[in-house]
């Protein structure tokens, strides 16, 4: 294989950050250009200090002129400015967005989300789920699903498309702060954020929730009802969802919720469902690819609650990124990406 | 008013201590016996270096006659020390009891879910439910609620009483480490708590649940289901609910709900209902004695989600014997209660 | 006593909030006039949802016409900002700068650390310095220190004043991070400050050296050399201040020193030395007006090592200004003043 | 190079965690036998569920017998637990010692600081002080430093060895809660840490001075007298040392004194002096093996402060321990090793 030349606009963000910090770990990458929106013309250090082997490398604009001439190109911009770039950067160059724009397959969904015009959509970068693997070797379009939709749709799919609950899921999925990114918003402090829970996005308003709907309606053929509630607490990285729905009938026990978790994830090289009784953190995956799975079935309410914990700026962006770009160049999937966690 | 005299069995420990606190600022209280199980003879200090004004108290044995000749007798001790110790008290001695040896009603639940001998329910002491506060009113045994079940049956309740939601509740509740006591477990430690999150008890396995379906189903009149999840997040106060229930189709609107809840709630000191658009943080409660609530309807699920926030340790203990002490007695009901927060 | 009319100017920052969750437990005092810079016009409780009671005032411009007719002015304003208002605000109104306009007694050092013009010093707000008491009560100007020199000073002081050590000390000071302010900037994210320890404002440049320098010489009566590094720390409130300076050889061991502090402090009801072998935590300080202290002498180093914990903005600011007013107004020193932390 | 098997034993501790997590990353190494003291018998994803690839291992007990057989052999063990093991192993055995028995050249010090019988010294694993790497070449036994002597010796020796600073130094060193190992220890628990700082072992009781002393003593040539005060913080991993003493007068400036840093570190691979006006974080480091340094010259005050961040868990114990071990063996000294950090 010779060396992937890659390129990541919006290298001072922690998307961006986040996909450095893996490339440079990847054994058959050469990072390339690096850009930035307001802070371009600055060193990448002062927003990056922990890219120590780059923080000297000074950060271009965002634009396709700086992008092009890479093997594959990382976008990791505000939602509404990839659509412009990609058009320009070729059709062979890999192009791996990081942002929503191309994610929703329902243009009306777009409108009432996001709003502004609507740019398509690229091969969906989760490679677990049913028929996505294969549109995404050779592809040279990746949409990266959203931190919460990784690891919601990879907790609650094997069991709807099993049969095993009925198609209305219930998420609360709790959050760190970066999935905000670096915002310069008042709820965002430090001082804010420590010590304290929030709710946000409460009601189905959050944008993940059509996106959750998208992944889980595919999997099943027939429309599901999400509701989900996005929850922020005081860590930096990590989602931890409890998704629940009700049980069909067909599940008479965690014995066979677990088969059929088992069955799908066989021979995943993230997903993990851990041993019965114990039950995912997000620590465990902090800077990992992985997903951790527990399920229960609970016999008294006739529902089936299922727990995944993901790092949102590894497998839930960067790091689901990196898997994507190792499929649609013909790399190990697994190539560059950390299956153990940083703990305690 | 002449001043009651109070004793607190289970001093060195949290619930211990945030009674203590509160008692402290009351006007009408001076504390009397402090009491401890293997911390007997030791300096209060040692254990609550910030209940500075009684540092140097020396703290005796949990024993009856210690506890004896006081007007009120906290006990704040692990489940199934209570009733013991309540019958040598007294039948003119206020025991409030912060353990959950008294909560339940149904013996069967009791056995099922913690085991050894029944001791009997007394009064329950969440005032804010439907005819609590009548029979808390002179009692002289109050049982106090679990901190879940207090944020929980709070947030949903009147939903369920004015027939707005079916009567099958999905709850994921957030708390801080300190709602499971000063117990040296491995997985409380701070390095293993500080940047992760946590699921457990899931599946309806949770002591809390059986009492939260008991305030539920009480408060409706007919049986609720309850699917309830609680996960551990990196703070040391704080439990954020996220509770949801699919719409009866009665509740069109946010505005519906909306009034339900004022209505139930307008004489209340202690539930506030947020005004619009703003969400509940558990930040804002920190050390008060208040509930914060916000309710969403979601058109797409055609659910009810309520949020709550409370500090497990005040309103969700400490707070919530004091406020059933002052009631008991005859003080005004939010003698000594905060209602403002430590922010930020 | 009549009651006490107040008015908070910067009432939307932290500063501001503390000092209305203080005010609104103060037995004697009645809020009159909240204010603000850019948030003029909107609710407080968009910015001080914990201040329940009053979350529906509007804040009025911080004008002088709107801060005119109370009987004290707090103003939390960036520095800069005091001089102008006061000199508007009349005489006989007791205004309290919690900025740092006021604090520093030397022209020369305004000019070399803040800039601007000079607007003179007013008597400085730490009681428990030599003479500073008497020069509070019954003025009508207070310039409440700095939340460094508040916990460093009377760290130092008795050890200087004792003669017990070399009027060269050197400081490390732990702080959360409410202590920038609600100020947006990148450093200060949750995401950044959670799991992180860092540096700030080392060699000597931190614009509260000046102060510490200020009280320690004054206390000695002759220059104290004064090395000053702040570091900080993933939590929301406190400083844990390690100052140390090389024993005279007057002070034999731990038990002379302590002697010197018990005397010192003896009747100061906000300062309390811990118990020997006993260590200040920030925590037992939060929300409280006291400063913890303990002393150790080190016989191989040769030097005091002191160690002092507050909460930064309690007894840092807004405790320290609640105070002060007291003493201004003639009311007892301590109303209204909490000497319990809310802990763990 | 043949592959490398190796051995830890503590390996469902912190420190044994941490070597694992880089083992299993480097590329030469194959995971030999894992054991432990209470925890023998139980599966390793019990306690270090992080380590997913071999979560499924089952801890053997920690006898000669069991880690006999490989290449190398860490011992992550309490103080007093080496020596009789390493003597059962083998001189062709590399034994790395992750504990304090082979540190101390001093048996008088041992003695005062540890007790027990004096395991002798072994070639000390700090390979960027002054003849320490020459020593770790081919040897077959390695004592890793402690956490706290590892930042601050690489802070402070180049100024001593420049003759820039007196040689009488004071640290303040801020720690997150791992340095304090796996211990169920009340004031380790996260309720008790989270929101609060802590100072302990003040005075220079704490069992890293005497090896600090002995690092600098040996750069200098000479005596150096160290005060050090540690501080616990609410962070899982990091130590952030702020060290300073006074100028000989031989350092007019910062550019003189980063000269000789530049100087000394010019060739480390792990040691990054930072650029001027960036101060170093512990979050920036974590993960990794680096160590972030920053100069300043306080005209002031006359001092040199030098703060230094590394990752305790890494370049503090386990990191270092592998560096030692490539050095040993005679591997590239950087091969598995991070140098960047996991951030935010």
């Amino acid at each position: 294989m010779h060396v992937v030349r890659i390129a990541v606009a919006g290298a001072s963000g922690y998307a961006g950050g986040e996909l450095l910090r893996l490339l440079l770990a990847h054994p058959d990458v050469e990072i390339g250009a690096l850009t930035a929106g307001g802070n371009a013309g600055t060193r990448l250090g002062e927003h990056q200090p922990h890219l120590a082997p780059i923080a000297d490398r000074v950060l271009g604009e965002s634009t396709a002129e700086n992008l092009a001439g890479h093997d594959a190109v990382f976008l990791a911009l505000p939602h509404g400015k990839s659509a412009e770039l990609a058009a320009q950067l070729g059709d062979d160059t890999l192009v791996i967005d990081c942002g929503a724009d191309h994610r929703l397959t329902d243009s009306a969904a777009w409108d009432r989300w996001y709003g502004g015009e609507y740019a398509g959509h690229w091969p969906y970068g989760l490679p677990e789920l049913p028929g996505a693997r294969e549109r995404l070797v050779d592809s040279r379009r990746v949409a990266v699903p959203g931190c919460y939709p990784t690891g919601t749709s990879l907790a609650l799919y094997p069991a709807l498309a099993a049969g095993l609950i009925e198609p209305e899921v219930v998420i609360t999925a709790v959050t760190g702060t970066s999935g905000a990114g670096r915002s310069l918003k008042p709820h965002l402090l430090g001082a804010e954020v420590m010590g304290s829970l929030s709710a946000y996005g409460v009601g189905g308003v959050h944008r993940h929730t059509p996106e959750i709907t998208q992944n889980l309606t595919a999997a099943l053929g027939s429309p599901v009802s999400v509701s989900f509630t996005p929850v922020l607490a005081p860590l930096p990285r990590g989602i931890l969802a409890s998704c629940s729905a009700k049980l069909t009938g067909a599940a008479a026990d965690t014995a066979t919720v677990r088969q059929a978790y088992e069955k799908v994830y066989a021979d995943e090289p993230f997903v993990r469902l851990l041993p019965e009784g114990q039950w995912p953190t997000t620590g465990q995956t902090l800077g990992s690819n992985l997903v951790a799975l527990q399920v229960a079935v609970d016999t008294d309410a006739q529902r089936l609650v299922v727990v995944s914990a993901i790092d949102n700026l590894t497998k839930g962006t960067a790091g689901g990124a990196v898997q994507c770009m190792n499929l649609a160049l013909g790399l190990p999937e697994t190539t560059g990406l950390p299956t153990t966690g940083v703990a305690p």
